[in-house]
C-alpha cells in the first residue's frame, strides 16, 4: 500500500465515490501532512472496509477525496465488550486506546460504587477509538457508550452474554477461563475491569452470584486498571477470540 | 495491613533495623503523606522482602523508621528479560512500569535499525520502576539498563536463554508460544518487541536464524509497541510465567 495516511470517516465507501472532506480532514490533510492532488489515503468508515483513494480537490476549507479500489474487506472484531470504571483522565484514555487496538466491540464506561470519576467525556473517548483504529490498521470502531452505573447495567445484563470479572481480590488464586469457559466460547462476552479502590462487598457478592460470570485473576501482583484492561484482552482474544 | 504508604528504601530490613530517611523520601512521608511519629510504612528494597515498619524520627530533612515485622517474603519474578526498542517518552515511561507490573526480571532498552530515539535517561525509566512496584506490591524491583544496541546484545547472546520475537510482519500468521516452546519453560526468556518502523531485514534475518528464537504474532490487528509489550508480557506469564 503507498498510502501514508489512514483517514476514518463517515461516510460510504465504493468505487466510484466521492468523499467530501470537513475543514478538520482538509486540515490535517493538506495542511498538517502536505498532500496534495493526487496523493493516495487510505480510507476507513467501520462498514466497507478498507479503501484506497486519492485526493481530487484540496483546498483550506475542504476537499474531495475520490475512492479507487478497496485494499481490506470489514474484518469486525468478536463482540467483546469490555467495562471499565473511569479513573484519571490519561489512563482512562489509555483503556479507551488499547480496546480498539485489542478488538473489542464495544467499550462501556461503567461507575462502581468506588468509582471516583463522577464524569466522562464521551466524545474525546469516541475520538480516541478513531485515532487508535486508524493507527492499528482496523477497519472498524468500537463504540464508546455514555458513563453508566454498573448496576444499572446488570440489571437489564444480556442473558446470553458471558462476563469475565477480573476481581482483584482473587489475586493468585486461579489461572484463567478453563476449558468450561471455553465452552461458551461461541457467545458474546464481556470483560470487566474493576476500579483502583476494588469493587464493593456487594458488587462482589452479586458478580460472583450471576450466572454467566467466569471470575479471572491476573497473576500474583495486583495490576493497575489500565494495565490489567490489556491484560484481561489478551487472555481472551488468545483463548477465545480472534488471534 | 494497617500502611496506607509503600515505599522502597535502599537499605537492609530486619527485626529490630533502623532506616534513615533521605530528604525527599522524608518529604515524601512527612510533607506530602503528613505522616507523624508512630505512623505505620511497609518498605521494601528488592532482597529482604516487605517489612512493616513505624515512624521513630519524622523531620524536614531526614527521619528514621524501624523496622517492626516482615509482612511478605520476597518473591522474585521469573527470569524474564523485556528488550524494547525506545519510543516516545510517555509510551517508553509507560513500557517500563508495566515491565515492573506485569514481573519482568530485567528491562533492557535496545537501539534497533529503525529505532528513531537515540537517548534515553535510565536513572528516570529506573525511577519509574521504582514506582511501578511500590504500587503493585512487589517485593523486587526490575533492573533497567543502559541503552544498548540490539546487534551487540545478540552478539553476546546467552546460549541458555530463549527469544520470544514479537514480529509484526507475522501478524495473524502465528497464535503463540506451542507446547514445543513450553518444553523450555525451565529456562530464562527475553521477549523482544520492536520500534515503530519494525526491524530491518537484515535484523529480522539474524532473529529468525537464531537457534533459541520463537516467533510470536500477537493477533491480527497492529500493536502499538507498548501495547504489544503488555500483550506480550500476558502470554508469556499465562503460558510459561508465574501467573
Amino acid at each position: 500500500m503507498s498510502a501514508k495516511v489512514r483517514l476514518y470517516v463517515d461516510h460510504p465507501l465504493g468505487a466510484g465515490q466521492s468523499v467530501p472532506l470537513d475543514r478538520d480532514q482538509a486540515h490535517y490533510l493538506f495542511g498538517v501532512m502536505r498532500l496534495a492532488v493526487g496523493a493516495a489515503v487510505a480510507l476507513f468508515n467501520g462498514r466497507d472496509g478498507e479503501w484506497q483513494a486519492e485526493v481530487a480537490e484540496a483546498g483550506k476549507r475542504g476537499g474531495v477525496l475520490a475512492c479507487v479500489a478497496q485494499s481490506k474487506p470489514l474484518q469486525l472484531p468478536p463482540d467483546l465488550w469490555l467495562l471499565f470504571a473511569p479513573i484519571k483522565k490519561a489512563r482512562t484514555d489509555f483503556i479507551v486506546e488499547k480496546a480498539a487496538e485489542m478488538g473489542a466491540a464495544r467499550i462501556l464506561p461503567v461507575a462502581t460504587d468506588f468509582t471516583n470519576s463522577e464524569r466522562i467525556r464521551q466524545d474525546r473517548l469516541q475520538a480516541h477509538a478513531v485515532e487508535a483504529a486508524e493507527q492499528c490498521g482496523g477497519t472498524y470502531v468500537p463504540e464508546v457508550t455514555e458513563l453508566q452505573k454498573l448496576a444499572a447495567l446488570l440489571d437489564h445484563w444480556p442473558a446470553d452474554r458471558q462476563l469475565m470479572f477480573c476481581d482483584e481480590a482473587e489475586v493468585g488464586q486461579r489461572l484463567f477461563l478453563d476449558s468450561a469457559d471455553s465452552g461458551a466460547a461461541a457467545g458474546p462476552w464481556a470483560i470487566l475491569i474493576g476500579p483502583e479502590g476494588g469493587f464493593s462487598p456487594a458488587e462482589r457478592k452479586r458478580l460472583h452470584a450471576m450466572p454467566h460470570t467466569h471470575v479471572v485473576s491476573l497473576g500474583p501482583r495486583i495490576l493497575r486498571a489500565d494495565t490489567a484492561a490489556v491484560a484481561a484482552m489478551t487472555l481472551w482474544q488468545h483463548t477465545l477470540g480472534d488471534w
